[in-house]
């Protein structure tokens, strides 16, 4: 009713195209929350468990409203303090929350330190295989669901950036795993386990390791061996949420694997928040991927909604971008994004655009000049904030650590696996079978020669699986080089027209959130300057390549 | 006794050749220390003074051993806690630190926040012509001095790096220093004002802002405005302690101003204590540097000695290396710099060997093995850190922040004024009067003359003044980038010399001291490689042009 439509539009059946729909929030009890850019947690503060606070209940409505159906409400990054959350003293508080959020038809999960028996002081090791540290899973499972009798289960984030895991006893991910799916699996709870891992302290001399490999190197051969109730939680793509990245070629490459996608709704690579980018186009291109495993169309699609394999669990998942701040996001636009998400993952036959203009016609009212403003705002928005940062696929150009604003060598000389190559010749990462790092060949066989091939290699992707020179054509006609410049030109003349065409809107929607947009548009485009002249005069400098336009370049 | 000399060597009748000699503590009173790489704060700690601790006893007793005779024993960037050490409420334990560095001939500073009326709350500004804001310094200064009768004044880093100052208020440093130094000037107390005043929020497309222009440009027309008792306070260089600098112009070009020199004995930009690196040569060139000021030889002696101009007080001081560690520096050799800053501030005619000699003497014993190594390590070490860090004197190629490790564009894009220009055919700053931004004229004119022309301006600080192609040829042969991948690879490698000859130690000194070096080398040594790996892959990718030698570059 709210969008215009008449009463007859609520008469409406529909199934969610996947199974299980969640956020992961990455929520530390001390408040804080990991790349979060909207305020606080609004499950925790100072060490406790906010189990009261009215915002969590306007949160469960809000989930339900977009059809999501699960919630992992603290950090995989799971440190000291978190590690009590399964313990009698914080579970009563846990199951206040769960409670609430179970009157919205939404089921909580938790994310687990794998190292918990060390970290609470109880067992002397974390070993899977060690029947005691099975026995304390066991006896933690039976405390949760006597307080919790519909809990998700657990997200587990090990082996993976420092944190613990099966490795450290010298077990696979698939003992480590089943270990803790047999002690949830009487009850009906899933393991949700994180494929995101990969050696973070590479030496960027060894050309020979590539973490674009890592998830599908690891997983692949346990294929088989995993319980029923253990779901492999797989990032879209194989390095880590970038602007442009290939989809993850694990998705769909285990047949006898629950699998589920993992999204980034906050945006940590993508302008925090201070940035409009808008994803659903983003997260659209990525289950709309044809990994041609199994016969024909979008199989990540299917995969998602469990109609390839036999899965019993699938789904996709996704990292909030929600805090305590009064709009939730931060950004005010940010929220298309939290929204689009429900509705994208409820119906993926839906268009990004059609996502767009429900959000803004709910979100804004009628007015047709908003309408064209916000969506035509909205839908260019993850183009230009792509022209205007790291071209081709390539990444990473980011300041390490914060992850907000330029820097082309931020990463190129550190343990991250994170690497651009360029040199006064050309750029790129070689991940071909035949001169490089062979991560093509992970891809189902035409997937693997299209990107193999610098002929059909896709442009927006070229710099992620080959390195080429400056002046190596694109299929677009233009040389790599110039169509940095350009692109980067580009990115923000569009930003400045769409912030041309955001000022006409004032008076016609609210001056709060008028004022707060076009505060926060002016940020992004001194950052979209900044990141222009820096990526601009980096490749000026390199290259020593003019840009044939003969524009400014420092 | 102790170097092995008779009896007779302690008939000794010396004067010092600097009046004031000083160390600065940039200690906070939360117990940390800025740019502090040798534990914690001996004078602070969760904020209060630690007035009874045996440690500054000590400390007082060592300092009065080579002959220091000031300290200021707070950060001069001072934070609110630290504001608070003028006030009735932290003067009695400061007073009873100054206490016992009265027993060992030293006087204490404190360093003061410029907007300290403001920041404790007592007056809405801190207008140094504001009547109300000059009669609250002298009730402060009457404070002080009733409680520390010989205090010896102020610290200030005002307008400098986000520090309130006069430009706050419209004024100049003029009318800044002297508001304090009427305050202190009935008790015979100095204010020490720092000259490291420059613009911290530089653009870096803009290339016609010099930092190292900064000091000279800001101060020089002050010259002959600054009351008797206000000291310049400049650093050696123009930058920020960077392993080679030129000498500030400063040094002598202000006839009517008092000055001191500012050295740095904590290894900031010099390995933090990690890596070796004996600094005493560095200081005995900056003494030895003629400024052609004033008849002949080395005038910047003569300045902090006070020969030159009829200065009322001059001296030097330097940024002191000592923490809580037990051996005071964290590394053991680093103990070298202190000892060494204090006997060559006494007396500038010892040579660099001398002071390393008597420094291991004392601290290693006779054995002759002992004191080949540790002297010969010492004295290379300065050029060898120089050799596989950043060359020719372009300087700052190091981690933003930390300043550790390197960063060859950490600081190309950032606000800090701090640049290297390198593109793909050639780096450096262009200085120059003829094409640059003029840095060069602020020297006497055989200086700039010097500085000026490719032909005579030295090796050592050629990227300091000029922007050249690699293939530039240096003075002594080489082309700039064939200087660059050898002085990378020799620095490691007698780096690595250097570790063969200290394991040639084992049984011969102890064996804490001699593991304890033992592992801060191998340390060195990993950074060292990286050093080397990371400088000559960037300039070899930024190039194109191969190592003559062939050596593995990646």
């Amino acid at each position: 009713m709210a969008t215009g439509s008449g009463i007859e539009a609520l008469d409406i059946a529909e199934a969610p195209a996947c199974k299980l729909r969640m956020i992961n929030h990455w929520d530390n009890m001390d408040g804080s929350v990991e790349r979060g850019y909207a305020g606080r947690s609004i499950f925790f503060r100072n060490g406790e468990v906010l189990a009261s606070s009215p915002r969590i209940r306007d949160y469960a409505r809000l989930m339900a409203s977009i059809g999501l159906n699960g919630i992992a409400i603290n950090n995989v990054n799971v440190h000291r303090l978190e590690s009590s959350l399964i313990t009698e003293r914080l579970l009563p508080d846990v199951a206040a929350i769960a409670e609430l959020f179970r009157e919205y038809g939404i089921r909580l999960f938790l994310s687990v330190n794998y190292a918990s028996p060390v970290e609470l002081g109880e067992l002397p090791t974390a070993d899977p295989v060690d029947r005691r540290v099975a026995e304390w899973w066991m006896r933690r499972a039976a405390d949760i669901y006597r307080h919790i009798p519909d809990f998700g289960g657990f997200v587990v984030k090990a082996d993976s950036e420092n944190r613990p895991g099966p490795f450290t006893y010298g077990r696979d991910h698939a003992d480590g795993a089943n270990m803790l799916a047999d002690a949830l699996a009487p009850y009906g709870g899933l393991v949700l386990w994180r494929c995101f891992v990969y050696n973070c302290r590479q030496d960027w001399r060894d050309r020979t390791t590539d973490r674009a490999r890592a998830a599908y190197d690891h997983f692949k051969p346990l294929d088989g061996r995993f319980r029923d109730n253990v779901v492999l939680q797989i990032k879209n793509g194989p390095m880590d949420f970038q602007v442009r990245e290939p989809v993850s070629p694990l998705f769909g490459a285990m047949e006898r694997t629950n699998q589920i996608m993992e999204f980034q709704i906050t945006q940590e690579y993508t302008g925090q928040q201070r940035h409009v980018c808008y994803l659903i186009p983003q997260w659209k291109e990525i289950l709309d991927f044809d990994t041609l495993l199994k016969g024909e169309g979008s199989a990540v699609k299917a995969i998602a909604a469990g109609q390839v394999h036999p899965y019993t669990h699938c789904g996709i998942t996704a990292v909030s971008n929600v805090g305590d701040d009064d709009n939730w996001t931060g950004h005010h636009l940010a929220q298309a994004n939290l929204y689009g998400y429900g509705r994208l993952i409820w119906n993926p036959e839906l268009a990004a655009a059609e996502i767009a203009e429900e959000w803004t016609r709910l979100t804004f009212g009628a007015d047709p000049e908003a309408l064209s403003v916000v969506t035509g705002l909205l839908l260019e928005s993850w183009p230009i904030y792509e022209q205007y940062t790291s071209p081709l696929g390539v990444g990473w150009m980011v300041k390490p650590h914060v992850h907000y604003g330029p820097d082309v060598d931020g990463y190129e000389y550190s343990k991250w696996g994170t690497y651009h190559f360029a040199d006064c010749r050309g750029i790129g990462v070689d991940r071909t079978q035949a001169s490089g790092t062979g991560y093509t060949a992970q891809y189902e066989s035409a997937n693997a020669e299209r990107y193999e091939r610098l002929e059909t290699c896709p442009d927006e992707l070229l710099l992620f699986f080959h390195h080429v020179p400056y002046t190596h054509r694109l299929q677009s006609g233009k040389t790599v080089i110039q169509h940095i410049y350009d692109t980067h030109f580009e990115g923000v003349e569009r930003l400045q027209y769409w912030i041309g065409r955001w000022a006409e809107l004032e008076g016609k929607i609210d001056a709060d959130r008028f004022g707060h947009v076009s505060e926060r548009l002016k940020e992004q485009l001194d950052s979209a300057k900044e990141w222009r002249d820096v990526i601009n005069t980096y490749f000026y400098r390199k290259s020593g390549i003019a840009d044939e336009r003969g524009r400014v370049i420092y």
